[in-house]
């Protein structure tokens, strides 16, 4: 990765935004800008960005070993014990009057700690723009994410038997996952069976799927950093003829906006090529969620491709296509493919079959 | 879980500080109040809650069959598509004048968008001090996971052998984790081995484990909601001289520890009593982090036992006891176990034998 360039990308933003630096603590961000490694829902280290004197990292005696084990081209500052990260930052940044913060992620107590040092400007999402075009490095990264996610859900799938819990077929899943070089999972894997399916986020629960049931697999892995996302759904015994409908028109939903997608369009708009298909079919008012999201260091990141959404994709960009019916009390449907934005078109990074499969 | 207790005691402080109602949006206090659903790291679902009119919650479209089934006597608020969440609280709260906010977790652009509807008041951490002191129901749930975590790793000790790699230990250790009823894991898990053991929040690589290495472990289960977090220290191969030091050394603080642990002492006085010992025995200058952490709907929450912790526990607190040295370039060691705190000690949650074990 070519953390350098994205620093000095960053450098003329907040050149144009007439800044001397830019104080950076959301932990995708850190990551993205230096290869700083860190855990999932914690924001341990702070990297302080000067226009003049470069990037440095202030992280917790803890962290020291591993940052400095996998950050190279960046100063490293070690805590000592009991020392606040503020009070190294305003060490550092004596000579920095104004700088940009980031005004989605940073809590008000923090803010109010930042002020005390700098006059403060919001960099307005910028390091997130940059996130959302991803470079050739990271298109590889994400490609071989998806590569374990797919062969996982090969071998998964033979170990996959009608009557299973929830738990059972996660279980199977994510075993796959990790023996096929997943690092950790991108998200909290969703396996929804029968009316639980109509749950978007249901975590696997000691629910049999069974009878015909269709089952809503969402899951991915981490690797490198990067993450993968995939929804299959499976039907554990022979499906009836509803669910079979349902499985039909989201299948073609979901391929519609797949030969829709292209630079140049918004998200809005390939949301409605989804939508207008499941309201053609009868189905559009149980399809409620939108059409996909951006992904990369973070599960969920831009663009958008919601019915809302005036983002307009460009090249780099990767983002999920994964219509989805939900009948309540009855069952849900829902397939998602991870693909790559492309001038003419789009590349799917997913390689799983996607026809009606029952076990 | 009486949800209904726990939003009368936040009433009472909203009350004692002169406020008209809260609104809350950190899924843990917004699931600890109500039961709402949550993914983590997503905060998508809105608590305002009234003085005079009880609790609402705001959903988006997609969410609402989850929570209209898991929620009970709460008033919920589906969003229409392009409906915004800060719309509708507009409409809930047009009686409500000043409004406690979360001020450790709401970022400065929601920050905003509240402020035009109230004059916003910090709740002062109320919440996460009133979660802090687990009910019994809770201490039922956290035992629960911890049983799961430990019939679990029980299991998994017949599967690991010399030579596999940290992601084929950690896929043996989470199919049991999956297969003994875990919902989730409580955080990424952590497996360690040799130099890599050094890294405190590493994640699983291709790297085997073998010719003696420690190999840390340190997971947990998700169930009903709730965490449990375990560390053990496993060697793969007959150690060597050095790292026995190390293990004996750990586990005598964390004993140490565990004997002092009671109702009336502080974060700071009880990692002071592992860190004695491990300064006698010539590694203090190696255990780089606290000696604990609360557990309970997040995996870390108050109160602390770090060395600068003035957190006095109270009966009902629930935290881990992971002392922990490591070696740069060597190896590291760290066991855990997670402690009920009670008037004259501490109830040991956490099952699994301690003593060394080689595979």
């Amino acid at each position: 990765m070519d953390y350098k360039k994205r620093q000095n990308a960053l450098i003329e933003i907040l050149s144009g935004k007439g800044l001397d630096s830019a104080v950076i603590l959301c932990p995708e961000n850190v990551f993205y800008l230096t290869g700083a490694p860190f855990v999932t829902g914690s924001a341990d280290t702070l990297l302080y960005l000067d226009r003049d004197r470069g990037a440095s990292l202030i992280v917790w005696n803890r962290d020291y070993e591993e940052t400095k084990d996998r950050v190279k081209g960046v100063n490293i500052e070690k805590l000592e014990v009991g020392e606040k990260p503020i009070d190294r930052l305003k060490k550092l940044a004596v000579q920095s009057e104004r700088a940009g913060f980031e005004e989605g992620f940073v809590n008000i107590g923090i803010h109010n700690s930042f002020k005390a040092i700098f006059d403060l400007v919001p960099l307005e999402g910028a390091i997130g723009k940059m996130r959302e075009v991803k470079d050739a490095d990271e298109i590889a990264c994400i490609e071989k994410a998806q590569g374990v996610t797919d062969r996982a859900f090969s071998k998964a799938l033979g170990r996959f038997s009608e009557g299973m819990t929830e738990q059972e077929a996660a279980s199977e899943l994510e075993y796959c996952l990790r023996r096929e070089g997943a690092e950790s999972y991108a998200f909290e894997t969703i396996v929804g069976s029968g009316h639980r399916a109509v749950y978007p986020h249901g975590m696997p629960s000691k629910k049999k799927a069974i009878g015909g049931e269709a089952v809503v697999f969402d899951f991915g892995a981490k690797v490198d950093g990067y993450c993968s996302d995939m929804t299959r759904t499976i039907f554990f015994g022979k499906p009836n003829g509803e669910m079979v409908n349902v499985y039909e028109a989201v299948l073609e939903a979901q391929t519609a906006a797949l030969a829709a997608a292209k630079a140049g369009i918004a998200g809005k708009e390939l949301d409605a090529v989804a939508r207008n298909i499941l309201n053609a079919r009868g189905y559009g008012k149980y399809f409620v969620h939108g059409l996909g999201h951006g992904v990369g260091i973070a599960i969920h990141e831009g663009p958008s491709a919601s019915s809302k959404s005036e983002d307009v994709f460009v090249p780099g960009n990767i983002i999920t296509d994964e219509p989805g019916v939900y009948l309540p009390r009855v069952g849900g449907v829902r397939i998602e493919d991870m693909i790559l934005i492309t001038d003419n078109g789009c590349r799917n990074l997913t390689k799983s079959k996607k026809d009606l499969t029952v076990v």
